[in-house]
């Protein structure tokens, strides 16, 4: 019983963490963005959490741990609504057990994070109305499926993939996700000139964006140190550490690659590799050395630094590096348990790659059909008019910054 | 041992977010009103929270928790400053216990939330001493009396009154005493037309406002998990549970209807939708199911757009909404009580419907002499001139926000 | 193992807390200096939080806590790397004990933090090269190595000399290398008057230093609380308590002091004070009672007033008023130690004293020879004109609020 209320309390502890997180997403996405949609990147982030938890509490908790599976254990529905039966109180799939309810409540932040990732990548040019049906749907259907293949005891846990905390069943998710839907969406009008250059549209609040990502980092303890599914020692404090380690080595070498490439000591590019470096550990947060942790962090920096540059030369626009960040460093993440750590071997490489190739084509073909089907229903993009003149007046009738000069 | 060891790490962690609350009423504060006004507010809030711990051990909560009551268990005062007496590192009215020092400090942030709730009604024109005295004594005399009332087991609590954590013993007597402050302050310059109809003053920092809420949010983790008074895993993981859902669907509801009715998908609503459903559920979290929750928030919702137009009409000025989330959803949520969950039947809803009434009349009448008592002394509003110059160069010679140009 | 596990939860949550203080002190300094600096302050806090937590994983955790010492218990080294050894998931010298991981991170925070504190006084001015290789050095070997004579066991813990959770070894050694760093860089340009007089710069944006304060006070119960070394529950709770105390009693005493002298109400003057009355509770704070604390952050308030004053006389220009806080409290909050609470005694006046003095000698030497060195090889200061445009142009090509007005 002791034991049951410190796990309780840990994970408790964990999920306001990973709740906080949309806090940091938020402040991220305003501050590398435009002055003019910054209502509108809020209520989509209201709508995130809000609507997150909601959806998975009627769909998203029983389609991800289904208990029973059909159709060689891809998919599996235990009912609408969260129930937990006799005995709610305890479960005791974790070491000492916690409640149902902060499982399901510890899951639902995680859900909401899925749908965050995409709303940092499609800001600044989508229908609102648009967006929600699209992260309703994504948050619904696409998220808790792929999750039941791993976390739900599905075929990728059968077939030995691992994936800690996820590096792929979530920051990928999200980051797949956010790839198709700015495909068919299109670049930002002014985001790549007449010779299709990448132009710089600068962030209307740094301030802001740095809190972001020290919020997320912090929102990364309950991220991680919770997915522990205990309050284990050793295993919590271990997974803690190489988070801490993973995510300075990440931004120290996004930054010093930056300063070699572009000569420049660049805060974004510091910020995102701190991002990169946390979502690269996350999938073997718990199997690596400190040692380990600082290798994988110190690659996923540049990572980051590369995706960004390969979206430009692919002119997809991605406002606030999210994909390099959530899906290139979520892919790294995902096979470095099979290159660094107590996992490592030729077939783990295999396996972490063969699940990453199913997940990443699942999400692309979920997120296409749900972008095809809401385009076809509602339309994708705002007018030029009204992305000229901002999302804020044009969608939500308000700017973000009345009266901002001293009177 | 080891269970009064983990109750009290609970209990501390719930402590810390009660305290982050401040700053979360803080941002929402400073967002929704005007630039020139930001540094009185802030000053206010540091006030608020330091003075009100401060104000708290020195009489607060010995008027909260009298022990002995006279007058039919309606007042008690168990002497100046707090004093743990003997065997004072531990506490046995909870479950396994907490400490007489923990159990304190949780406490005087709730006190200290009171004030702050005033303290965003009564923005922009009140003058800074007049706020200074008004929360003093009302932190110092009418708060803990109505807690008395229950949390000290006084005649509300033989009566079989509940009020989890606080709909009534908190909000709502912060909610009242804002009602009559702003009765007797008058609305700012400029809020009404020449015909009487609202003109809109638009918040100068929307971002500010949104991190708010979502702190606030957070912070109810604190407010609603803590006030289980122990870490028992079943019933805090369930308050959280309904904690979240009723926000969820309190900020849905409320953007939602606002939509219908205003045809504007607005972002204060959502955010104010929020804090309604936490504040609704806060008097049951620990009684209701999980859909009973969602109820709970999906009412409280449009209560906060109703209440906003009722005040505009009645030509009442709340500039940050204080007064239809914290009064008119804390009624709702105490009624709820007697309407949803395990204690749901006709006496309870007379029950708290009558406790209601009894606290709002204290709260109304007490409120009433301390503001014309200070109104006497010192004044209730600052100038015109002031009004219109902007409280942070008239009271405290600085703004905000020097030198916001880019040079 | 029960006892273990509650222990460790508590020292992770401590962790996390003293880790968002670095967006405290980040918030801190960008509200309280010129706009034009803003991201070269953010891009010196990512440097200070990252190469940290990596230069104590390198070198400064085992110079810390070296184990044999040298040379009269002054210095010892127990080599490079961390290294649990075995049973690494444990350690007993703290009750009940935490594992090895967690104390590490733990540490690894506070270090980033006297980095952080020079990050503020030298903010404006110093280029960011030498502001990285300063930070390293002072990191890497003066802080560690005072440190070590009390928490490593050396010389002045043999002595008897009592600093809980660090306002000399932390605060007091931020304080002192900022100190020494100002004085050889120089005021900022303007910042006084032909006349040597001061002139007051303001700060671009309060309301995010007055949440750096609030996030400060939080990460405080982390800082203080997690200085217990377990989560004992009557010591716990009274830390939390007696460090809300003196930093509730240290803001209204330093708001109060400055409107008695300067007659206005100074905002600005609140939060030092809070932040005052954080650094001189520190020492002492598990072995003060209530009102013991609340004198000591009574007199650190008025501490900080005059220190500012101070400063400005001797032409030292600290844009964020970091030696008062952190330095001039430190020192009070450390020989407080002797004056009040279970430790009073003219003896132990003697040895805190002593041990000020031998700290501060030690830290204005090191940090000289840093400055010296660093002044040698690459300069100090960016150039008159360079800092007219403000340091983000200059030094990282990009300023914080683009396109910061209403289109």
């Amino acid at each position: 019983m002791e034991l049951l209320t410190t796990n309780n309390v840990w994970m408790m502890v964990c999920t306001f963490l990973v709740f906080f997180m949309h806090l940091g997403f938020s402040f991220l996405e305003i501050g590398l963005t435009q002055q003019k949609n910054t209502v509108n990147i809020l209520f989509k982030n209201f709508f995130v959490i809000t609507a997150g938890i909601l959806i998975y509490y009627l769909v998203g908790f029983n389609l991800m741990y289904p208990g029973d599976f059909v159709m060689g254990k891809t998919v599996g529905f235990a009912g609408f609504f969260i129930d937990p039966g006799e005995g709610y109180d305890q479960l005791t799939y974790a070491d000492g057990g916690y409640t149902y309810w902060t499982d399901f409540l510890f899951q639902a932040m995680f859900a909401a994070t899925a749908a965050t990732i995409i709303s940092g990548a499609v800001a600044e040019r989508i229908k609102i109305f648009s967006f929600i049906l699209i992260a309703t749907l994504y948050v619904a259907i696409v998220y808790p499926i792929v999750g039941s293949w791993h976390w739900g005891t599905g075929w990728a846990y059968d077939l030995g993939f691992y994936d800690f905390a996820g590096s792929t069943l979530v920051h990928s998710v999200g980051g797949w996700g956010a790839l198709i839907i700015i495909y068919f969406l299109g670049a930002r009008k002014g985001k790549f000139d007449k010779d299709g250059n990448p132009v710089a549209i600068p962030g209307s609040n740094l301030p802001l964006s740095a809190a972001g990502v020290l919020i997320l980092w912090l929102g990364w303890f309950g991220f991680n140190g919770g997915s522990v599914l205990s309050a284990d020692p050793a295993l919590t404090s271990l997974t803690l550490v190489t988070t801490c380690l993973a995510a300075a080595a990440g931004g120290i070498a996004c930054a010093l690659t930056a300063k070699g490439v572009y000569g420049t000591l660049d805060i974004t590019m510091f910020m995102n590799g701190v991002l990169g470096g946390l979502v690269g550990i996350t999938a073997g947060a718990d199997q690596m050395s400190p040692a380990e942790a600082i290798a994988i962090g110190a690659i996923a920096g540049p990572i980051v630094l590369g995706g960004v540059a390969l979206l430009d030369k692919a002119k997809l626009d991605d406002p606030v590096g999210a994909i390099p960040v959530h899906l290139f460093c979520g892919m790294w993440g995902t096979l470095a348990v099979g290159i660094f750590g107590g996992l490592a071997s030729g077939t783990q490489i295999a396996i972490q790659a063969a699940v990453i190739g199913v997940a990443g084509i699942f999400c692309c073909v979920g997120a296409g059909l749900i972008v095809l089907l809401v385009k076809a229903l509602v339309g994708l993009r705002v007018s030029e008019a009204e992305e000229a003149e901002g999302l804020d007046i044009a969608e939500h009738g308000t700017g973000a910054y009345a009266d901002f000069s001293i009177k």
